[in-house]
């Protein structure tokens, strides 16, 4: 049996400010680092044994993974970044307060930016200093790649060439396989591999920290998923993500 | 102008206990991960910006580099592992005390097995469990080329490879790039770029987590090389390294 374990990143400094985060590059707080040891735990338990990892090119993404192969003792295995697994972009609204968003643009406005399938909130100017064209670490994708906006369409567009080309593949070669990422860029593979319509994947809120397994049969289909943990805890978290710009 | 720094990883565990460590995989102590931040705050003082960054399959290796990425908030960039840059391995003397099997074999041998360029501590036998053939991050390695003791010549030998087709070209592609390893790997390394007598290479004791640059000119010849931090605690960092058996 194959597996592919889906991990959200933990507890960032602008999750606990409540703030649009996107693209920005925002550490770990040390709940954060908390809730990636824990996460090893629970993979410990399950004797996971990974093959290969992946991750985005932001930290909080990147640190979770670093913590959590710490914790199995297996920082050994190959890692691979890309930016096709960052979290969506949020255009205007990276750095604002979400609960300020909310008073300003109204409630159903930021949900519709923050949930909707292909409404994407207002785009950052070119010149803008937070345009991803300005990192040095999206120096190599071609201008008409980088984002300064998305909608989760747009997201799901970016990172499908990512899941098809690069991750599913090496389930020839790993039995596990491990995805370190975002609220956003995990959804997308999450609709891909469920098959979830445009509006019911705006519902699923993963939580932070939980590993999410999902198993292949001997031809690479998916046949089962499940969450790592205590299903309480993992049901509180989920609403207290949904929960996030109210 | 082209660089590359070597770092040598910060205080392991059985650095503190003065045991022979070899292919065991130690863990950094909170003092080696304090040393990391410190190479990253020199490095960053100096600008570096690093496109790719290269270390072995041992845990205090790869954290030593987490830990200085996260300092220059350089996470992202590519990582490469090999257990060709992995620390000289010791044979029967993994696991032992230096001052112990300084008691026990004299301090003429042991600083033999130490230091000589050619002469290997004895071999592990082949069901030794501490044999890196039952672990499973060398099983893609052919069973021939996996060493049960190494000389110092032995660890150049299988290092050089891996300088020549993977490190070294890959200064075509990026301006800076990290080497983080252990003291034989890295000596292998300095031994070559400067062409050291194998006597004199014996002499040559790498401190710990200071970073050491070695510039590249325009046709990628070595032209300059030195260490970044006060020199006076270098001083005294070569020296405890050197002393250790005693």
């Amino acid at each position: 049996m194959k597996r592919v374990v889906l991990l959200r990143h933990g507890e960032s400094l602008w999750n606990r400010e409540n703030r649009f985060t996107g693209w920005t590059d925002v550490d770990l707080t040390n709940q954060g680092i908390r809730e990636a040891y824990e996460a090893a735990r629970l993979l410990k338990e399950q004797n996971f044994i990974f093959g290969k990892a992946y991750t985005s090119l932001l930290k909080r993404a990147i640190k979770t993974l670093n913590c959590v192969l710490d914790g199995l003792n297996q920082d050994w295995i190959p890692v691979e970044k890309s930016w096709r697994l960052n979290e969506k972009h949020y255009g205007v609204l990276q750095g604002l307060n979400k609960s300020e968003t909310t008073k300003k643009y109204g409630e159903k406005q930021v949900l519709e930016w923050r949930r909707s399938y292909d409404i994407a909130p207002e785009a950052l100017s070119e010149n803008d200093p937070r345009n991803p064209r300005f990192d040095i670490r999206y120096h190599e994708i071609p201008l008409n790649e980088l984002p300064r906006t998305e909608a989760l369409k747009n997201t799901v567009a970016r990172l499908l060439p990512y899941w098809c080309n690069h991750i599913y593949p090496a389930l020839n070669q790993y039995n596990e396989i491990l995805v370190t990422a975002h609220g956003n860029s995990l959804r997308a593979i999450v609709k891909y591999l469920k098959n979830i319509s445009d509006q019911d994947i705006i519902q699923l809120n993963l939580p932070t920290g939980v590993p999410y397994v999902f198993e292949f049969d001997e031809h690479l289909h998916p046949i089962r998923d499940y969450f790592l943990g205590d299903p309480e805890k993992i049901e509180e978290s989920m609403k207290a993500v949904a929960n996030q710009a109210k």
